[in-house]
């Protein structure tokens, strides 16, 4: 059985504003559920998972969309990275569901109040969590990201509309199916998450300002750009990741060599892997064991003249590629770095200010005078001292899972879990106060925060 | 003596860049000062605005401006409410002082933690308030706005451009030299604080999106919609103030009244001012003594054919005109009001969902059901029960100064003091971790919230 509703024939943005406006009015009901029933949902969708004959549907699923995608891969349409994210597997389920049960578990944000304050005897002003309402969410190849941003969408009682992309696009159906027959036999619309399909409609849903409330794009810069010029919805996410891993005078050189290697070689496409390292001459030791240890993972070195002269007195010569100005500029994504050297922290803070993404920055030094600084005056959404930028990220923060990291500074910053995707309320409750009572020479306000 | 410095004389984006670009960098310096320094930066304002002689150059100033005013008054060309709020007194100016001393005692945000957790043993992940960077506001006619404005901005460690009202000119220029002055006499770039006099440089400023964090919008709904359609940055404020008070089934008619004329009348063109009356057949009574209230205080009502009737079959005939499907849609901010009968709650709901525009809604009953429903239903900044809707206020609420009042539903919403100026970091401090050591069949995290 599949079935997919909350979908849409035309693909004009009439079509999609009636999607959108069926979504809204759905969230409206989950959001309404009490917060055991909006978990047992979670804890239902997690069930559905590990489902065997239903695993077996998006297992198929998921085979179709790889023969295609192996072939895309052959002719070198699609690269061999986007083509493994695109695989489910049994692990991948069961992820999925430890997931959706930690998430079903976490302490709920709606029906909370994060301020309670008595404004007068019987005047009670309280500021209450609630939903955004409806999100629009674009992302790439991996389809398991339809149940975890479906599950924060859920458990915040935000309505969703989902775009992925087109090489997933028969695991996203099956995996929208199986949302919907569980939002079904729980009494549920399940027009309240919207699977879209089609490229055109990506268009069509930015133009509803007065139907979504965020927008989250994920995927490659160009394409986060293209979705941040074309609406007037907010846009949450980060067209770039390009971080920093500056070694301060003393770095030690063990120290320095592991994190550089990490934040660059574990996951070189990652947004929080790095892209430039910065040197100050009395860091030398950690440079050469930094360059090293980055030449043997077979990182391609762009550098600074200096730091060739620093690299080319060592006894074995290095493979080095003289930087331009545009490598300071560059997010390469892949096995190669750009190095230079700067003075001290000074430069290093303008070369990050002037070069940076606000995403995640990281100093190595065992002065801690210098960490504080560094801490306190680097402007990105992640600022670390000696680990890895690679921990900017919402499962190693234990955020549970993210629905993406921003590089804006309003709303939400970095990793966003749960919290990005609620408002809050103003609630007053009185006994027919009026304000014009109240005031210099008049009745004074009471302001007990309780 | 009146200086004003950070400002420029160029009216073109370059001009404006630079005054931004070292406001920001002065800003940096007002964020790194210890909390106490922080304080008295405030309090020497406060003392500034105290003191007899600094009093008679702003009133001075201030009344250069109102000789303007009133001849502008009496050519019709400004009207007699913004002449009012032009106008500064000693009593305003002990407001001032007062509140910039509440502000100086009231609890830092900056170099506080709102989350710690350790990842591991020695990895703590902290989440930590920090300015927004620079702010660009722009604001009419009232001059008290810059003390105020000033003092928020300061407090949270943010720069600001300002530009207010062309009519309140020397008022400006006057209290911005008073703070450059305190600025000075501590040490601090008086470029934090720059007064733009040009109304072309509010085109330049909003340009200007990777110097400027947010933009507070402050002034008649043409102009901040202006604002927003016209930049990147995002815009705080509210286009208009669209309320409704909800009279359901058995309101009380005294009650009723009362709240009524406070929310029409007490100050009609506040955005938290009510524009349109609802009212259930049941609530009749109470419709009533609302409507001779109202009309009492010179209210014009713009009644739906069922309120008509209502009315006509009182004793003494009211006057009443028939309001249009227009009316719905009008924020008269002036003693106008419109009165539309809805059949029960989910009338009002969805008369509220069409034409309020998510500032302040209330509703007058005494079944704890309904109201429930009402609070938990409306999509609005602020959502009321037997209260008024004027309590909509940074005052009121209790946070001190407010900046303005959000409708938008992201970072800030409904009144915005200081939480709405400030966003976080994520500061992360390890002892070399790298982030490939961690996950499944690796070092578990500890995620350890302190």
């Amino acid at each position: 059985m599949s079935t997919i509703e909350g979908q849409f024939d035309a693909k004009d943005a009439l079509g999609i504003r009636a999607v959108a406006t069926r979504a809204r009015r759905a969230g409206r009901a989950v959001a309404a559920l009490e917060a055991d029933a909006r978990a047992g949902l979670l804890t239902a969708i997690a069930d559905a998972l590990a489902d065997p004959s239903r695993r077996e549907e998006l297992l198929t699923a998921n085979a179709r969309d790889m023969v295609d995608a192996r072939a895309a891969e052959a002719l070198g349409k699609l690269d061999s990275a986007r083509v493994r994210r695109l695989a489910l597997s049994p692990a991948k389920l069961d992820a999925l569901c430890d997931g959706l049960r930690q998430l079903a578990a976490a302490p709920e944000l709606l029906g909370t109040a994060t301020l309670q304050r008595e404004l007068d005897d019987g005047l009670l002003l309280e500021r209450a969590p609630c939903p955004l309402g409806t999100l629009g969410v674009v992302f790439e190849a991996r389809p398991d990201a339809v149940p975890q941003i479906a599950g924060l969408a859920l458990k915040t009682g935000n309505a969703l509309l989902l775009k992925g992309g087109s090489e997933a696009l028969q695991s996203n159906r099956a995996l929208t199916a199986l949302l919907h027959d569980v939002l079904r036999a729980r009494g549920l619309d399940p027009g309240v998450i919207a699977l879209l399909e089609q490229r055109e409609e990506i268009a069509a849903m930015l133009e509803l300002d007065d139907c979504i409330d965020l927008v989250i794009a994920r995927g490659s810069g160009s394409f986060v750009q293209y979705v941040q010029r074309n609406t007037k919805i907010p846009v949450l996410g980060h067209a770039e990741g390009l971080c920093h891993l500056y070694l301060h005078d003393d770095a030690e050189a063990e120290m320095a060599a592991r994190i550089a290697v990490d934040a660059k070689c574990s996951y070189p496409a990652a947004c929080n892997a790095i892209e430039t390292l910065l040197w100050t001459p009395g860091a030398r030791a950690a440079l050469v064991a930094s360059a090293r240890a980055l030449l043997d993972q077979g990182v391609t070195l762009r550098v600074c003249p200096q730091t060739r002269a620093a690299l080319a007195s060592e006894r074995a010569p290095l493979e080095l590629t003289p930087a331009s100005a545009e490598d300071w500029h560059t997010e390469y994504g892949s096995l190669t770095l750009s190095i230079r050297q700067v003075s001290g922290l000074d430069e290093a803070l303008q070369h990050i200010e002037t070069y940076g993404s606000r995403h995640t920055e990281a100093i190595i030094t065992g002065d801690e005078a210098i960490a504080r600084r560094f801490l306190a005056e680097v402007d990105a959404a992640g600022v670390f001292h000696n680990a890895s930028t690679r921990f900017a990220d919402g499962y190693r923060y234990g955020l549970g899972a993210e629905v993406g990291i921003s590089t804006g500074k309003l709303h939400a910053r970095g990793p966003v879990g749960v919290e990005g995707l609620v408002t809050y309320r103003w609630l007053l409750r009185g006994r027919g106060q009026v304000a014009s009572d109240y005031g210099p020479g008049k009745r004074p306000f009471l302001h007990r925060t309780l």
